[in-house]
């Protein structure tokens, strides 16, 4: 070893920091953004800025001065419209105390994994998968272990035996993300009583992402016009975090505003958690919140039903090709399709930004090897069906990488 | 050990969370938060909202549909105006890609703690302090170290000798909050150089907080009317990373905005670490923060001149009593003083909720014992006299403890 080698780092960092790994939709994104003309479906959001109503919302408690230190928890009226909505979407009585405001579904990850994952410990998770899971285990000092999900003819499907042997004496939680992004895999009742089965025997945590639950587009799956959830099945002993965001039903992924749903009996932990991390959510963000979930039924059902109709775009426009294989996703607004004979997604995400001037996230990033892409298709249809006019040219022509 | 001690915890978490100290000013405000007339000095934060002009361009960005996620570093014109600012307010050049938007001070401190340490860590802390350092310390795995300061005539000074005494073999940081919160110390550039050669000779990492730097208000100690500053005497080697916030100076508490000042090397570490854990900072918040930037420079200087004022009226006022010990802060915006007698800070606190309707932070939430309180004095001056109007006979009578 010489002594440039032996040389300690100028900025000695924190192993799980320094190794935490870039993300690879934001990569892409960084690439592409600046680019005229490109239509951006690499990221999980739609074309429509939030509906003026909640903006407005916020806009009033800005005027009347609402500009101060608040509640960590949330503040009470959100709290108690996060409960109304649950009770309306799931058709029985929520505690308000069960829901904590947070900065995006992000930081309820952050939160729900710090509390029950850290050195030492391993968290499961299906894959494909959003890559802030494994971001956010994986900075807590834990170690994300992926469970690869089966890609056939009818789509995505977990094996339940290979979830049930990847549980190891470290795992601590399984991260279930239903609909699931990018797959658009959605659980049935079935298979969610069978992870609850499994997590009560072996004492884990479900770390559950419903955040899509709205997006349910297979109507065998479909229940009151929502995906299964956990909470159809659990109890209220059982070990289950949901983590939860405001950007997807009510186009608000700027504001960063979310919420954990928790035992009440966690409240003050996670308040701590919510002090010494962020120190809570502005209330005109909270305001405008509430707004969301009081007024905004009508855009959810817009949103829904855009949709619908990107995904029959997509899945149609691209299957036409016969050079992607994208079974139509059961939930979600996502695409997530191989390219026959690619085997680069990073390769081909950015060669798509030159050549077809259309924004994929590449497959690598979702923790799956091969030619595969995500398409958001959350989209007004003229975007989605230019995007099919400048993408299926590109792959008729073969794509090598 | 009988069968209901045995029985496992119905909800298990990790001990960093579960653990993690409830914040003692939290749980004072939350005691008195609702009281009629109440007179809140407990948190750091002034009586006046946000000033017009900042919330306008928050306003302006949400009404052009500014709400769709952003870059994980800040949007470039709001780096390039902090770098414009840190020229203007140090008199000499900052490169942007020093400057990392975050959401508060607080993600800022969580994001510097988590880059340089963890499990099997230790952190030095000059006390008494803010409680969220440690509390951001313990929840990253790793240890805060207290290194007691003295507290005499001439107010709060660091002993070196101790600060180098707790340095371990474990130690990786050095938080230093200059001018300091609860205190008002501020440290001179001598005191500021014998740190930074403690570091640089056991290669640690400073953690400066100096967000009161504005508020400096013994002459002695200002240059160009701010605190000393480790950037008056770092170089770009040496390992200090700067946690910051537009709360104070420009009163957006409420906001969630501040930045985290590093080495540009560290981007896209610090880029991550943000992805995973809040995803970025609303656009039109950062579009609010340009503004504070640009055109905020008046009310600072009025936010100033009032915490001049509240200094006086406070140390004037409640010394007179001769009930308190309260050396005049050399920075900052609180009265730190010790009630002659008392002993229990978190009885006190709350007793002067409820017989004087004035709220104060108690001492042992900043990691000190005996009968201290903090008041914040960045208020008008009508609701501080009145404050010690209340407080007074309430001291004079003697507080038991």
């Amino acid at each position: 070893m010489d002594e440039t080698t032996s040389r300690p780092a100028p900025f000695p960092l924190r192993p799980e920091a320094a190794l935490a790994p870039e993300s690879g939709i934001v990569e892409v994104a960084n690439y592409g953004r600046r680019r005229p003309g490109i239509i951006p479906l690499w990221v999980g959001e739609g074309d429509l800025p939030t509906p003026a109503v909640i903006c407005e919302a916020a806009t009033r408690s800005l005027a009347e001065g609402e500009t101060f230190y608040t509640w960590q928890r949330g503040i009470p009226p959100l709290r108690q419209a996060l409960a109304r909505y649950h009770d309306r979407l799931y058709r029985r009585s929520f505690d308000e105390e069960r829901f904590f405001v947070t900065i995006g579904g992000m930081h309820a990850l952050q939160t729900a994994i710090r509390m029950v994952a850290g050195t030492g410990d391993e968290v499961a998770i299906p894959t494909p998968a959003w890559p802030n899971f494994a971001g956010a285990i994986a900075i807590a000092g834990a170690r994300p272990v992926p469970v690869p999900m089966d890609f056939g003819q009818g789509g995505w499907s977990l094996d339940l035996d290979r979830l049930r042997q990847t549980v190891s004496a470290r795992t601590r939680a399984i991260v279930v993300n239903s609909p699931a992004n990018p797959t658009g895999w959605t659980a049935s009742l079935e298979t969610l009583r069978a992870i609850l089965a499994l997590a009560r025997e072996r004492g884990l945590w479900i770390i559950a992402d419903e955040i899509y639950a709205r997006f349910v587009h297979d109507p065998a799956l479909s229940i009151d016009d929502r995906a299964p959830s956990f909470k159809d099945v659990m109890d209220e002993q059982d070990r289950i975090l949901f983590v939860q965001t405001f950007s997807k039903n009510w186009a608000m992924t700027g504001w960063r505003i979310g919420w954990l749903e928790a035992p009440p009996s966690l409240g003050q932990v996670i308040e701590n958690l919510i002090q010494y991390s962020t120190s809570g959510v502005p209330v005109f963000a909270q305001r405008a919140a509430v707004a969301a979930l009081e007024q905004g039924e009508a855009f959810v059902a817009r949103q829904i039903e855009a949709a619908r109709r990107g995904r029959a775009i997509i899945c149609g426009g691209l299957g036409a090709t016969g050079k992607v294989d994208l079974p139509p996703p059961s939930g979600a607004f996502y695409a997530f399709f191989k390219v026959k004979g690619a085997t680069d997604s990073r390769a081909l995400a950015l060669r798509l930004i030159d050549r077809a001037n259309v924004g994929l996230a590449p497959g690598f990033a979702f923790g799956v090897e091969g030619g595969f892409l995500r398409l958001c298709f959350a989209r007004k249809a003229e975007d989605l069906e230019e995007a099919v006019r400048r993408l299926a040219p590109v792959l008729e022509a073969g794509v090598p990488s």
